[in-house]
């Protein structure tokens, strides 16, 4: 629960750059050390965030390995949503009871909220679920590894959208790094039924760019609404974000599992690897919203991809997994993509 | 006989980096326009040689693909290196003949040499000869395709070897470029069995390595020769370079392919295509060596990088060739690898 103790702060809010330091293997002497300035306290806490959203993001993916190797699904994904937007919901109300308890409430942390402030937090959610229903039926159009593939296309739409969206300014090394780091993340992936992907119809190219843009949109709104208010609390943002997650949720499982819970139980088939899945994924999601809140959509992107890079080195241990060339080479070009992005600063 | 028009002239020595103006498409346009000062002759002359060294390359390996499907090689390859060395003697005499009409007879464009001048040229021809034997043992460890993709360590050695020999600087940005440009060429060649040279032993691994560095050198030492002398006519040096690449040639004869020359004639199984191939392999050789005399080894990497791209590109409507999802991602990352470099120069 790292993120219980980071403090409030308000964000500069166009510091991007030097965030990926903490992808480089500083962060963690660094965060051992004590004292230092604001600066260095925000370096901190961002090097802090964006670390723990790299190592949840890369045993995310193992457990879903481990998982599938343990058999299959057995459980209804939509109450494991649920579930995780819930917990995500018990974790912040947590951390706001501890914060209440150290500072009293104040206007940044108090719980009650006005409609004005509200009423853009269920807007992710919702787009989010619009991304999950086409998700359905892209699969018409193209297969699972292809679709793996395709979803690179988020990295350039993050991109665009926050360079449009967010009028934030990359320099035009960043640019090119970002370029190669979806072209790497893409190699880094490539097997030989790949080229499929190349055959993909027209309409599943435009719905891949959809749900790339719906995705991309998401992530951008969402740090456009949490640096809103630089010194409201992260928590109680949070909160809210999650309780709109969980009534969106609610409604997939009543249109969906409605006769399955009702028969067998809301947690039935869940395993011990379910339970780590869906705490995996609820901290995950929190250190989403952190990054967010003291990085950005640009930093969660490196931090995702290089997650994927170590969940295939660490994959090669745990499962005995062989590496590609491709990997290697995708690997390579990912590495320079994240030197890239921290030498290219904007000046 | 674009070269020929080229006029000698003192070389600056450290301005590589913007040559590669030249592989975006600019040279044509500027290289038609007429007038300009010292800076935008050099420039002119730089981007000539490399756009030249460009196609030409590139239809070399198209000449190769054409001539396979043509049928089987039936002349023997050491006398066709031979012509290709003789060819281009005769073309160099030849554009000094023209120099001589035109200016007269100086120091820097007569054919007589010194000891001191001549005894470095026969190197390069050795470490090629040395290079070309390896060739012949490391088919015992690797495959053909997997020795298609080591060779791209050639880019790296020349790299390292052009900062070590020459002590040339690049910048960190375009060192950056420089490893994603071995990267995204690799990453061009792939196909389905690529992965196979991972299993390459170590004795492969360490010949790849030695032609690497032998490749590399001797390109490093081509352009430290024809840059130790200015002011020297590029044609003069090219004589020379080439008679010894003729002896050379002349020994690979003789060792080779002696008894069937003898009875079957020199010339024996060359088609037009071969004549065609001939004529090629001297113009490239001729504008390498323009290359190394008024950019240097980096331009002609990113040279032949291009070409590569070109080739396979070109290949699609001459020969039906389909793309792979790994051609258009390696594709992608040499185009950034370019920009890098022209953007990264140094300061």
């Amino acid at each position: 629960m790292e993120y219980r103790k980071l403090k409030d702060q308000d964000e500069d809010g166009n510091s991007a750059a030097d965030d990926l330091e903490s992808l480089r293997g500083k962060p963690l002497s660094v965060a051992a050390s004590l004292g230092g300035g604001p600066v260095d306290r925000k370096w901190k806490r961002k090097s802090i965030v964006t670390l723990a959203l790299t190592v949840l993001t890369s045993s995310q993916a193992i457990l879903i390995v481990w998982s599938k190797r343990a058999g299959k699904y057995e459980y209804s994904v939509t109450t494991a949503n649920f579930s995780v937007e819930a917990l995500k919901c018990a974790l912040s109300l947590a951390a706001l009871a501890r914060i209440w308890n150290n500072e009293g409430v104040t206007d940044d942390n108090r719980l009650s909220t006005t409609l004005d402030e509200v009423i853009v937090y269920p807007i992710p959610a919702a787009l989010y679920l619009v991304k999950n229903l086409l998700q359905y039926y892209i699969f018409a159009y193209v297969d699972a590894p292809g679709y793996q593939i395709l979803k690179n296309l988020n990295i350039i739409s993050t991109g665009i959208l926050y360079r449009i969206i967010l009028k934030r300014k990359l320099s035009e090394i960043q640019w090119a790094a970002f370029i190669i780091l979806c072209a790497g993340c893409t190699t880094a992936q490539l097997n030989p039924s790949s080229d499929h992907v190349l055959q993909t119809p027209l309409q599943g190219w435009v719905m891949a760019i959809v749900m790339a843009l719906l995705s991309g949109f998401a992530g951008v709104y969402t740090e456009a609404i949490i640096k809103k208010r630089p010194s409201r609390n992260i928590n109680v943002q949070n909160f809210w974000l999650y309780v709109f997650g969980m009534v969106f949720n609610a409604a997939a499982i009543v249109i969906q599992d409605f006769d399955a819970v009702v028969n067998k139980g809301f947690f039935h088939g869940y395993s011990f690897i379910t339970v780590l899945m869906i705490l995996n994924h609820a901290l995950s999601g929190i250190a989403v919203s952190m990054v967010m809140k003291y990085a950005d959509n640009i930093v969660k992107v490196y931090s995702t991809s290089v997650a994927m890079l170590l969940t295939a080195v660490v994959s090669v241990f745990l499962f005995g997994f062989h590496l590609s060339l491709a990997f290697f080479l995708g690997s390579i070009v990912v590495s320079v993509s994240v030197y890239l992005h921290s030498i290219g600063k904007v000046r």
